[in-house]
């Protein structure tokens, strides 16, 4: 079986992941590579691609789709991403959209974002987030697929919803390397700004808070109060989440994290604070937890561009067809 | 006015920084130095120090120290300094300790390191952050230098204790350089071990955790509930320390720093978070903070090495001998 | 087909590259693995394989290899190496040693390391590069796999060697990722020592200077006069090597490499300079080459662990079994 | 003695290091500091400078700096460089000029440059190499700093051109950190591209390219045959620069260097390989030397900012008001 698939925004990171990944898929072969400008080879936007795959790379248009492809990925801007769904939809492609356009409700994303442009197709989208929407995932035509710190923070948190005090704020403060702030040359991703450096951004001001309260909100019935602060730390891929909450009582958070994600091929629970390297290059998201009286801190730990993005997106596309959700997902990591 | 002081401990980062600091320092002339142990020279010890200082690297002997300086900086491991510190004390040498043999009250230090070996010096020790015991320090003849991660983190949170909602737990998530674990040679400082990674050690169970907690009791008279998280960075120098907590009141968390700080020369109240490279090279300690309805985000940021270790050192011994406390200390940070 | 293979040596950086390659390799099954303690699981020893991989590591025994696999890796240190390999070679199991001990001609072999106890089988051994003696390699029982610097530096060297003019001296200056340090925790490889930082280290004086110098000779049947000085850089893994040197006529280099590599599937040709990065994670050797009237320069990159170790590994296995030379060999790199 | 001198070109990395070393130089007062763009302040444009320095920034106006100080540090582009320090000239103001307007010999910069526009200052400039011209500097208005590839490949090669065989040509491979690219954000000093990287750019086609062969050729009387390839490192600051080439007789280069740089303050030769740690934060040039037989490895580092700009500027700065060369020079390195 070949599944053709389209890749919409190819030349920035999550473009690249997508494209190492279906290189090899069984069950996907790439029909279709875009980007805003078009008209250049695979292996000229991608250097390091060469000898890997021949391919040329189109300005996007919606109907050459529909002809070309039964499934696009779009790895494009947020407001951008979704009028192409909308046209894609509409000519009965899939869409697995990488952007927030489709994350969050009404409401949430307009207050966030921008005036919403297609809130036909938003009603119906699903969360992409496997652990928690596997069935609805196998049934969407259009999946929204997280943002990378959303992904790796509600991975650790959605276990103990049952157990968190909401009386208390849960503060998260999370640290993810540069590829996260896109190919964009700016001072943030210059080399000299950021090397020997750590720093936060936008502090309890980041668009993925509401993302992880509404998920949170939506998935356990519950309120919680989320205090989030992201840093950008000096390292290429990787993120680190850490998550400080209040409990109403003294579990054992690994055995909490053990029985809910018995049956998850993605998760692995760690006995000792997880390390970003042990799953840069894999889709798994690697979570520690540990508790002192009610205090409860938590660790978790993605590749922000494969499980925060491109490999979290393939597994959402594989669940769409039908297929085994770690068909063709990338599992052995880039360490050492 | 030239005052002999010795190094005692000079292998280590603090004690290659300690050199550098004293090479220039007007008032202060280096006048021994050693290690474990002894007979090399300073340049064959630090290379980057060829042809800046020359000078033979002794075994330590308390009784020379006495005969040839005046203070002793001991950049010595804890347990080893109190033995040596007694000595040097009961002969009539001032002591700067950078260990943590002086830093906590007896049961504290016991509870978390081992038994004391020097009560009775320990009960007239001063804890040597300059901001809170400026006048005790000018008294002292046994400054105790704080540790890294506590100067960072009791520096934010002292100007907040009237504030901070004492039924809510203090939660402290910290990032340190590599310099911060040591020139010895293990699996956690290897290149390959950190490069293109992050991770947490010993959360929720350092030891600067009881010290941060006793001296916020201490100076405010009231008991605070600290949970703290350090994690391992890959940068040489710089450290940051982000604070997450509840207040009683919806404070301007930016005035209460300047006000608290209007006379301290050495901290930095930016209105943006910090950056760990703005203050590397220099004994700043820069600060931010931010509220949110009763929570609150500090923000701050020191050399490890410095502010951290051995310029705050050398600005207690400026305190010591009665000279002004930014005699010598180092200001211009090594950005870009 | 199902061969079961053999990894002695699976502790360091090698070890787990080879284990990486070969759990996914379709013809090829690892059926046993050892290091010199032996009584771990894989996953003890490389915590990023967690849930890939669930084996017991062995102390290494000959006869048990011998009744487990058809085919051992060798990633010991030279010396261990050589009594290993001649033990299984006995026992009739075939190998490919990444160790020095077989790469060399008896006489460069001793006047650089140490007296030779295989030389039975060194006699019979064959260099293990590919693009050099695949026909010899597919008839072998023993492959003594190249070294790093050697490999980036004969693929580049080999196709100029009719038109080199030996009367002058080929300068190399190489440069490597700490990786191939090694994990052993010595100064070189501490974080502070090698971040922000570059230097050389046995110039004129490492071992793989007579390994490229009587690979070239044996080659092409000239000698040529070799100067190498290698370089530590502040990356994990990579590799670049640059090579200067006169002509004999003023050919034109990009063609000579392309003629040279039309049907190597591992060699990429650029037209501008090559980056580390863009080969990291693959097997192969990029080369971009520029010529200023006589004078030559040439600039190849490899992964140092994969194409400069475990990754030629397998493909050197695979030519001995017969399968194609890219049979599960990585060529999808890691970037970004 | 305090005299005012003037910063032109304030917001780059050269600009800051020159503020750094001014805040505290003996004799030597900022009085006036501008931008391309001006009204702002200096902690502003760097905000590592706050509380060190308040400072208006102005547009560049000629007539005022003539006005408010001696001397004009002239931190811009080139072209734009030769026309201010023009006007500044014939307004008597004393230039230390940074950038490459005034380096070249006028045949030689309108080949690799473009037109100039000052050709009669351009006779009277002088090339600021202090161990190479230090009296003529003492003499001059108009100073022409060296580029930071030809300071470190210069002083390295300087003492051996009686001794070199002009026969084969000089290999030079040159290492700089990301610094050097300056502050512009553009592809290759994206951290994501440099990051775990190394390339080479402009192989054999670098504008410091014939910087050295014409100082070389201008200071022996000798023409040497120079191939330069430059690379780019994953660091901030340091360059390494590697030379290789041919004597004529076989002597002993660290004998050679030691008397060559016997009453050089900022020289200092090493036994081992030199790091570009060990110099980085100084004004000082660290240089290695090897033969075998009669070839020869050169081996120096500098900090690319300092040596290889702004404290170098400084030091001519020095020398044209009759002040001691070293006044008021980074000689601390930054290590660890």
């Amino acid at each position: 079986m070949s599944i053709p698939v389209a890749i919409i925004g190819a030349s920035g990171f999550t473009g690249l992941e997508l494209i190492k990944i279906l290189i090899h898929h069984p069950n996907f072969k790439i029909s279709y590579i875009a980007t805003s400008s078009g008209e250049e080879s695979v292996s000229a936007l991608h250097p390091s691609l060469t000898a890997m795959i021949e391919f040329d790379v189109k300005k996007a248009d919606a109907k050459v789709v529909a002809q070309k492809a039964k499934l696009a990925f779009l790895a494009l801007p947020h407001k951008a991403s979704m009028g192409f769904a909308k046209e894609l939809l509409d000519l009965g492609v899939k869409v697995v959209d990488l952007s927030a356009d489709y994350r969050l409700e009404l409401e949430t994303y307009e207050r966030h974002y921008c005036p919403h442009e297609d809130k036909a197709h938003l009603e119906s989208a699903v969360y992409g987030l496997p652990e928690l929407y596997k069935e609805e995932i196998k049934r969407s035509d259009l999946v929204a697929n997280p943002g990378c710190y959303p992904t790796a923070a509600l991975l650790a948190l959605l276990p103990f919803t049952p157990y968190i005090d909401a009386n208390y704020p849960i503060f998260i403060d999370a640290k993810s390397g540069v590829s996260g702030a896109g190919k964009k040359c700016i001072n943030n991703t210059h080399f000299v700004t950021i090397n020997e450096n750590i720093f936060a951004y936008n502090p309890m001001a980041h668009r993925h808070e509401p993302e992880i309260a509404e998920k949170l909100q939506k998935s356990s019935g519950k309120s919680f109060d989320i205090t989030f602060v992201p840093h950008l730390l000096p390292i290429t891929r990787g993120e680190l989440v850490d998550s400080y909450l209040v409990l109403k009582e003294e579990i054992d958070p690994l055995l909490v994290l053990k029985a809910y994600y018995q049956n998850a091929p993605f998760i692995r629970v760690f006995e000792n604070p997880v390390s970003v390297k042990n799953c840069s290059g894999t889709n798994f998201c690697d979570i520690f937890a540990k508790r002192e009286g009610k205090k409860l801190y938590l660790n978790s730990a993605i590749d922000n561009l494969l499980r925060g993005a491109s490999s979290q997106a393939v597994v959402n596309a594989n669940l769409m067809f039908g297929f085994d959700e770690g068909l063709g997902i990338p599992t052995i990591p880039y360490t050492p």
